[in-house]
């Protein structure tokens, strides 16, 4: 294309500081470097932690940034050494890296990279390198992607190719959210066929959880959340039973404990609060009963110890346990053929420069998933 | 025998209350009751978590009661509807059980029992019935045995019956600790030919762990403990490397990562510290670390979730996850034949009434297991 080779002028969102409003601005876009890749942002979507970091950080670490980790796109310019993709590729950049060498990569128990950021820079949430430049000033790429700018330079071990007629405009949610979420289930919890699980938080993580849960073949499948709004949503990913905490006087692994006969096979927590991590081992049954922490934050999480005596485990996921080049193209291909859902999952469509609107409606739980449309 | 309906009058150490000295007192121990089997207990040791309860108790819950959950000996008289044992066998009783009838010891997947007190009444470390009373009051069995009296009733689902040539004065060892440790290396960790492993706290029950780990295969096992003296005998058991903590100026788990380039397949915790909780999940190599806690303690254990996002495993054991009924009698088997070792457990051999001297050596560190001749 006419902009290989050279710096790309183009409009992102920036997020100068915490806490407050995203800044449009035009930003520059260096071109891609040995084993980078360079990706024209179509479709992108905020996620959780991208709020989390915006709104939750006290310090300024990891900032100025550019937000965003959800996207789809399609290859604009390639550097050197760059052999598995071409301008025009249709693709998605992920958070996470599969760099297909190292000894994670090798083993066929982890999704884990020893190349990526998260190794390393997890209080940055981002690599301190950046291809990004504003006002003269070095912006960081948000968990190394940065997709609330038009383009984005990206190492190729962060990029999938996907197939060459999928829809940018729902694929794009494989990008983080739906992939984690389902995968928490599928992959890192291992839910069997005829369990009976909880899912806490009816985000958008926790409806792919739901909709993980079902296609695992879960005969029971409780959605947990203080907003019933969700529960509609949740029955359309295949929830069968709906509990709002705030409905009780006593805690609600309490009262899945009672309703299960015991407690629940799996439960998978996706709200990202250590309190409601604890609720969710302690609502596992005992011998047996397996949690899966998949929200992010980085408070300590916590429980007696009495709880993994009883024979509960307690796991995480990041990623839901994909390794992306090969679990991602996959997913767009299920989504392609039905077997699983992504277009129930947006609640609204904007442009760019709406993205304040945007983390308002999340803020408030009025938004599974809001798509930008880059090109508006 | 000529005791078998009546109640027998026989010797005792009583815990009073906690933080005080045992009182050797004359106890009267009921016949036993529909389901119940009466033991004549001949060799008994004590255990850290007798010592946690008596020590560290900051109220009178579970007081007074009869310590001591480690020991064998032999049937003295059967209650109606007891079909398994007949006076005369040689048996071990357990503080856990397994009534082969419940969804829990109808599955493979745990060792728990449905109907054992550590259920319901683990506040109180013990059922609140018991068949012991002295001086006009009932007297707790704790952990459901109370082997510190010459004579115990517990249920028959609590008791296994053991090979008639065991020697009893080490086999009595393979009733709580050393079962654990090993168990939990054996079982709950699954610890793989070949694997790096780290076991904290050089007890009986870490050094069982670290004899669990040997005899899985693992290629090198570190010893991680305070106190210096206990590594050689760690040694013996199969440890091939030994890290004082105290000798660092940074956590034992940065320490165990760089040694291993990146942290430990497998780690047990055998302190009942919540602290070093934290640090035997933080040694794990990130991708697929497993770390079990072992040792009992009611203060919650904490970690970021990142630990566990990074795809480490936390999961916990109960009597090293063995099936009582099923298990123990196959560990005397292994000690006859000389697959797992017994004797080198035994730091001393004392009387009942030098109990309170086992406690004291306990505290200072300088007793791995003592074992108290009952008939002496």
């Amino acid at each position: 294309m006419a902009t290989a080779g050279k710096v790309i002028k183009c409009r992102a969102a920036v997020a100068w500081e915490p806490k407050a409003p995203l800044v449009m601005e035009e930003i520059e876009v260096a071109p891609p470097q040995e084993g980078e890749v360079r990706i024209k942002i179509l479709y992108t979507s905020l996620c959780h932690t991208d709020l989390f970091h915006l709104l939750e950080s006290t310090d300024n670490k990891g900032f100025p940034t550019i937000l965003g980790h959800e996207a789809a796109g399609v290859v604009e310019s390639v550097g050197p050494g760059v052999t598995e993709f071409k301008p025009g590729d249709k693709v998605i950049p992920n958070s996470g890296c599969q760099c297909r060498e190292c000894k994670f990569c090798k083993s066929p128990r982890t999704n884990l990279c020893e190349r990526s950021w998260v190794n390393d820079h997890i209080e940055y949430m981002s690599y301190p390198k950046t291809s990004f430049t504003c006002r003269g000033k070095p912006i960081l790429q948000f968990t190394n992607t940065g997709t609330l700018a038009e383009y984005i330079v990206i190492r190729q071990i962060y990029v999938v190719k996907i197939d060459d007629d999928a829809p940018l405009d729902r694929v794009c949610l494989l990008g983080c959210g739906v992939t984690t979420g389902y995968g928490a289930a599928v992959n890192s919890a291992g839910v069997t066929p005829g369990s009976v699980c909880a899912v806490f938080g009816l985000g958008a993580v926790g409806l792919a959880a739901v909709m993980g849960c079902k296609n695992a073949g879960a005969s029971r499948i409780f959605a947990v959340d203080i907003n019933e709004k969700k529960f509609e949503k949740a029955k359309v990913f295949g929830a069968t039973d709906f509990l709002n905490p705030k409905a009780y006087n006593k805690p609600i692994s309490e009262v899945l404990i009672e309703m299960t006969n015991g407690g629940v096979d799996f439960s998978l927590e996706c709200v990202g609060n250590t309190e409601v991590s604890r609720l969710a081992l302690e609502s596992c049954a005992k011998g047996w009963g397996l949690s899966v922490l998949v929200g992010y934050t980085n408070t300590d999480f916590s429980s007696k110890p009495i709880q993994l005596i009883y024979g509960k485990t307690w796991k995480g996921t990041l990623l839901g346990g994909f390794k992306i080049k090969d679990g991602v193209p996959k997913l767009v291909l299920d989504y392609m053929s039905g077997k699983i859902m992504l277009d129930e999952f947006i609640t609204q469509r904007m442009k760019l420069e709406q993205v304040n609107d945007v983390v308002k409606l999340m803020k408030n739980g009025e938004c599974i998933r809001c798509i930008l449309d880059m090109s508006k």
